[in-house]
C-alpha cells in the first residue's frame, strides 16, 4: 500500500514508518521537523543521538534496500501542497502523528497553549479537507490517547471509544443508545484530541470518510526491531520534564542517579504499551480498515495498567535508585481508578510487550548507555496547570556540574 | 458593567451592543469587520442600508448620549492586543459572536471549511486564553448553536445542554451520571460549536473560569427598539442563500415575488428565535453569571419550534406568495421532531415575540421597504454539503434583469 506518515520524523512515526516499510508499504514521510525544533526551543533534546532525515533513510536504505521518501512540509499551515501530495500520489492511508504531543508542553503559557491547539486542529482539520477535496478514499488513521477518556471512575471497564447508555424518554421509557464516550481531558494536548474525535465523527458521517482513531496509552521504551538494524536508525528518547514520558523518566532517573520524582501521592493510574507495539498496532489498524460510511472505528492502544507509585517502585527494585515524592504540577485527582478494553487489538493477534520483559534491557541498553548525554536541570517537571499548582522539583535534585 | 462585545459589528452582536448601552453598561465593541469582508466576496449584502462603523457610533451617541467603544481587531490572529485590552480595561464581561457563523458558508468549499475551523476554534480559543492569562476573573458568555444537539430524534425534550443518563457498571449495576449532551452537528459551522463546548468545558474545570453557553436557534427579524431609534442605527438584514437564514429569505422572497425555496420535503424541524429576545436573552445572561468552579451554565435560547413547510405555508397565507420545493443542498434527515426545554430563560423573565406577532411587520417594513437593493441571483441555496448534494434552486426563479 501507499503510505504517507503525517509526523513521521517523531517518537512513534519514525518507527512506524520504518515498521511498515520493512513489510513492503510504499512510505512517504510528511514532518515539518516541529519535534527538532522544539528540542531548540526548550534546550533539551533525545537522550539517544538521533540522526537527521537525510542520514536517516540513508541508513535505512543501505540496511534494507528499501526507499522511504520524504516531504519537508507543516500540513497546519501548507495546505495546498498536503492536497497536491495526495491528489498526485493517491495514499491508500494516510497515518496523522502529526500533532504536538506532550501534556506539559502545552501548558507552559498561553503562547504554548495557542500553539497545540492551533497546530493541532489545523492539521488535523487540512488532512480531512484534503482527503475530501482530493476523492481519493483513503483511510486516514490518528493517533488518539487514552486522555480523551479522563481518569475518572466510573465503576466499568472503560470501552473502545463508545459507551451504551440508557435515556429517559418524556414517557418514562428508556432508551438505549451508543455514544462516544463523553470526553475529560486532562490538559490542553489532551483537549485538542476530544475535538479530533468530533471532526472525525463529522467526516466519517457527511463524507463517508474511512477513518480510524487509537486512543493510545503512555508509551515506553525505545526501539523496535527496525530502528535496531544500524545504530544511525535509532529513535528518539525524551527524559526532559516536558516531553519525557513517566516510564522513561524513571528509567533516566535510576541511570543517572537521580531520585524517581513522584508527582504527589503517586496515586495516578496510567495505560501503557511498549513502542514495539504501538508499531504493530499502526500495521493492524491499516490492514484492517473500516468502510465507507461506517462510524469512526476506535481502539485502544495500550496492553496494561500500573498506578505511577508502583510504577516508581518496580524501577527501584530493579535499580536500587531512590523514590522522592514531589508536588504536582498537574491538576488531576490524586488517586485514580482505570479499566481498558483493549478486546479489539488483542482479536487482531497483538501480543504484548510487557513491563517485566522490557524494563531492565531499557535501562541497561539506553538510559546507562546515553546518561552522559543527560542535562539534569532538564529533568523536573516544572510546566504547572494553574498558578496554584508548584513544579515537580524534587529537594535532592543533583545538577549539571555547571549550575550545581 | 464593563463589556466586550466580540463580533459587535454583526447581526447579533450590534443589537446586543446597543440595548446593553442603553442599559448604561460600559461596552467595548471589538470586530474585525469579516461579516462586512464577506459580503465583498459573496458579491451579496445586507438588504438592509447597514452604515459604516463610525456612523452607527456617532448615530448612536447624538440619539442616546452613550458612548460605545470600537477596537478593530482579528481576535483569531492577534492574540497580543486581545490580551492587552483585557489587561487595560479589567472587563467584567465578554459576550463573544466572533465567529463565522453561517452554515452553508462553511461548505462551499475546503477553502471556507478550513477558514472556518480556523477562525472560529482560535477565536474562542485565543479568548479563553487571554482571559487566564489576563487573571481578571472575567465572565464570558458565547453564542453557541441549537445545532450542537442535532436534529435527531431521541424521543424526549432536547435539555439545557446536560444529559442525565444510566450507565452499567461491570458489576451489573446502573449509575446516573449527567453528561454534555452528545453532539451531532449538521455542518462544519456546527462542528466548530460543539469543538468550542469542549474548550468551555476544560477552562471551567481547570482555571475555573465563569462561563455561559448560549445554544440559539435560528434568528429571525431585524430591528430591537435600539436599532429603530435612527435609521443609521439599523440592523442587517441576510437574504442570499449562504448567510441568509430560513425565514428571512421566505419574507424577502414573498416580497419580491419570488417562490418560497423549501428544501426537499420542508420536513426540517428548527428552533427559532426574534432578534429582540435575542438581546434580551444575552441581557439575563449578563445578569445571572455562573460561580467559579461551576460548569459551564448553558441555556437553550430559542422560544418556538416550526417545521420548514409549515412556516413557507404561514408566509404564504400572509403574503399570498407561491411555494417550490427544490433539491436540498444540505446532507441532512428529510423529516425530524425537535423538543427543547427553554425553561432557563423564561424563569428568568423572557416574554418571547413569537412569529404570529412579528411576522407581518417584517414583511411590510422592511422585505418590502428594502427589496429593491435586493440581487435576486444570490437568493438560492448553492453550497452543497458533498458531491452528491444539489442547488436548491427553484425552476420558476425570477432573475435580476441583467442575468434574465
Amino acid at each position: 500500500m501507499k503510505v504517507f506518515v503525517l509526523g513521521g520524523d517523531g517518537f512513534c512515526g519514525w518507527p512506524t514508518s520504518l515498521h511498515l516499510s520493512n513489510l513492503g508499504h510504499d512510505i512517504t514521510i510528511i514532518d515539518n521537523l516541529s519535534r527538532r525544533n522544539i528540542d531548540n526551543e526548550l534546550e533539551a533534546g533525545s537522550l539517544t543521538p538521533i540522526q537527521p532525515m537525510g542520514k536517516r533513510l540513508a541508513a535505512w536504505k543501505q540496511t534494507t534496500g528499501h526507499t522511504i521518501t520524504y516531504e519537508r512540509l507543516d500540513i497546519a499551515t501548507n495546505y495546498h501542497r498536503l492536497l497536491t501530495l495526495i491528489q498526485d500520489e493517491r495514499p491508500d492511508a494516510i497515518i496523522h502523528f502529526a500533532e504536538q504531543r506532550a501534556a506539559p508542553y502545552s501548558m507552559k503559557s498561553s503562547a504554548h497553549k495557542r500553539y497545540t491547539v492551533n497546530n493541532n486542529l489545523n492539521a488535523t482539520h487540512n488532512t480531512l479537507a484534503a482527503i475530501v477535496e482530493a476523492n481519493t478514499n483513503t483511510h486516514l488513521i490518528h493517533l488518539g490517547t487514552m486522555g480523551v477518556y479522563g481518569y475518572g471512575t466510573a465503576g466499568m471497564k472503560i470501552p473502545e471509544g463508545y459507551l451504551p447508555i440508557e435515556v429517559t424518554t418524556d414517557q418514562g421509557t428508556k432508551v438505549q443508545q451508543e455514544i462516544l464516550y463523553p470526553p475529560n481531558p486532562g490538559s490542553i494536548y489532551h483537549l485538542t484530541k476530544t475535538q479530533d474525535q468530533l471532526f472525525f465523527a463529522y467526516y466519517a458521517k457527511n463524507d463517508r470518510l474511512r477513518i480510524t482513531d487509537l486512543h493510545q496509552g503512555i508509551v515506553w521504551g525505545t526501539n523496535t526491531p527496525d530502528t535496531l538494524k544500524d545504530e544511525r536508525l535509532i529513535n528518539r528518547f525524551d527524559y526532559d520534564g516536558d516531553y519525557g514520558t513517566v516510564l522513561n523518566r524513571f528509567l533516566m532517573q535510576a541511570a543517572v542517579d537521580y531520585p524517581l520524582t513522584v508527582h504527589g501521592t503517586g496515586g495516578q493510574t496510567r495505560a501503557f504499551i511498549h513502542i514495539r507495539d504501538t508499531v504493530r498496532c499502526l500495521q493492524l489498524a491499516l490492514e484492517n480498515p473500516p468502510d465507507n460510511g461506517e462510524r469512526v472505528k476506535i481502539l485502544n492502544q495500550m496492553t496494561e495498567t500500573h498506578r505511577v507509585r508502583d510504577l516508581a517502585q518496580i524501577v527501584s527494585d530493579i535499580t536500587g535508585a531512590t523514590i522522592e515524592h514531589t508536588p504536582n504540577p498537574r491538576k488531576e485527582d490524586a488517586e485514580n481508578e482505570l479499566h481498558v478494553k483493549n478486546d479489539l487489538f488483542l482479536d487482531l493477534g497483538l501480543e504484548p510487550t510487557t513491563l517485566q520483559q522490557g524494563l531492565l534491557e531499557e535501562v541497561t541498553t539506553i538510559a546507562k548507555k546515553y546518561a552522559q548525554r543527560a542535562d539534569l536541570d532538564k529533568i523536573p517537571c516544572t510546566s504547572t496547570w494553574t498558578r496554584e499548582q508548584q513544579a515537580g522539583t524534587p529537594h535532592t535534585a543533583k545538577k549539571t556540574p555547571e549550575t550545581a
